[in-house]
């Protein structure tokens, strides 16, 4: 099974759980509008095609982590796009959970997806019980405060965000979760997969950027132009289109360097590359053609 | 050193590793805001009274269970107060989270200290790594959906919900959740206490319910009236404030009642029985006297 396939069947037999035993409908349609149908699942390719790298011995655990990442990544959309922060009326070309459910249980579908996620990497870790501990910890190092997503977001709450941290924290953070994660779920040494997520984050982050600064909003699935609109950092106002561009590609290209010797390198390489830049305005990135 | 310290010692060592390393300081304060000064606590003082009961041989793992326990009781009552919900500016005789901080501080402190919450237990079963799985299950499945509190509050979002359903999950999911999870922090079996949670918790909605109906507002420390306005269900519409207090101080007998022979089998009856009773309206309830 192909890992896009691998993702989507981990991701319905755990939302099924909650369908199955009788849990307030709408919650659970929710849930379901907030994860299907899903975007590239980039973060959780990641986590499998590392865990794979790394010997792959363990795979419930590793679509478990999978899974989670994928759900804490969902969840902090779906509250992102309430009215307090970006009040997005769509997301990937429908409408965001809020808009289609109203903001009470927007807000609960992304705790119980939060809460959901824990559970998916208890339910997983049954044949490596003694992996559970490094694996939820990672996690929670890339979600929480004060290193993760929500700490990220947090920063904008701020008057003078540091840039490096915030960046870090905003996309960088779970992108790291999810190489060292993976490494872990097959007992791997995490270390070696640091710099790939969080190269892979950063660049995220500036193709993000682009897409936010210079994209006509009929190229782009969400709302364009709120960075500069709500006074955001952004790394188009720091270094300008060409810049930004540049600096994408560079972050790619050490993304893909920093790969340790391992099993299926190459084929990991180009995985990481066609994610990378599958988000990045096409008509902007050379390497993208 | 009483329970009491106990909590707030390591609640007070959990936040300051948010504080500690250069997180958003907005967001930590709001967290801080969310947990200090508490309530009554009456949560995590089970989940110490249980596992005491039950041996007491892992206090750090009983202890990160009730900081758990008690930061995802916080959160929920950080979020249930946003202007989406009850838009309550106050809570504990003070501004509500999002009053002092806005409401995108409130939503992520919210979901700061469910992840948290789950990074507390991992790093306290260091000693026992083998309870850690047992101990996270338990306290996903009182938080999260199908059963939990956040699926207690989705209910309030259905046209019909199933009153005995509604209940369980909103209050008494967590209370089970605390009893069992004192149990098992401690190796022990957690069902003979799920009978102790669960009618702790339906005592505690039964005196919400009453406070929330009958109490004048210089009585209470939270807005009054709420579930009326709101047209949610309450114990007092269904029998009557006679009736409402008939069945809580039933459902304290029977919490009471429902303790297994364990040491310190008096002083936790005591404790239950002043625990549950402290929260209702004084001049109803004789046996709070």
């Amino acid at each position: 099974m192909d890992y896009g396939a691998r993702i989507e069947a981990a991701l319905e037999a755990a939302l099924a759980r909650t369908m199955a035993e009788n849990g307030p409908p709408l919650l659970s349609a929710a849930m379901r509008h907030a994860i299907f149908p899903g975007g590239a699942r980039v973060r959780p390719r990641l986590v499998l095609a590392v865990a794979e790298a790394c010997g792959g011995d363990d795979p419930e655990l590793a679509d478990a982590a999978a899974c989670a990442i994928e759900m804490l990544h969902c969840a902090s959309l779906v509250h992102d796009d309430m009215p307090c922060f970006d009040n997005a009326q769509t997301r990937r070309g429908r409408l965001s959970v809020h808009a289609a459910f109203g903001a009470p249980l927007a807000l609960l579908a992304g705790d119980a997806l939060i809460v959901k996620a824990f559970d998916c990497v208890v339910r997983g870790a049954a044949v490596s019980p003694h992996r559970l501990a490094p694996v939820l910890s990672t996690i929670t190092r890339g979600v929480g405060a004060p290193f993760g997503i929500v700490a990220g977001q947090a920063w904008e709450s701020e008057p003078n965000p540091p840039p490096e941290q915030y960046r870090c924290a905003k996309t960088g953070a779970l992108f790291t979760a999810a190489t060292m994660a993976g490494a872990l779920a097959s007992g791997g040494d995490p270390i070696p997969w640091r710099s790939l997520g969080h190269r892979l984050g950063e660049a995220y982050q500036v193709a993000d950027d682009l897409l936010d600064a210079v994209s006509k909003p009929e190229e782009c699935d969400k709302p364009v132009g709120q960075d500069a609109a709500l006074g955001r950092p952004n790394t188009v106002t720091e270094l300008g289109v060409a810049g930004a561009v540049a600096r994408l590609e560079a972050l790619v290209g050490e993304a893909m360097a920093s790969i340790p010797p391992c099993p299926g390198e190459n084929e990991l390489r180009e995985l990481v590359r066609m994610q990378a830049l599958r988000l990045a305005p096409k008509r902007l990135v050379r390497s993208a053609a």
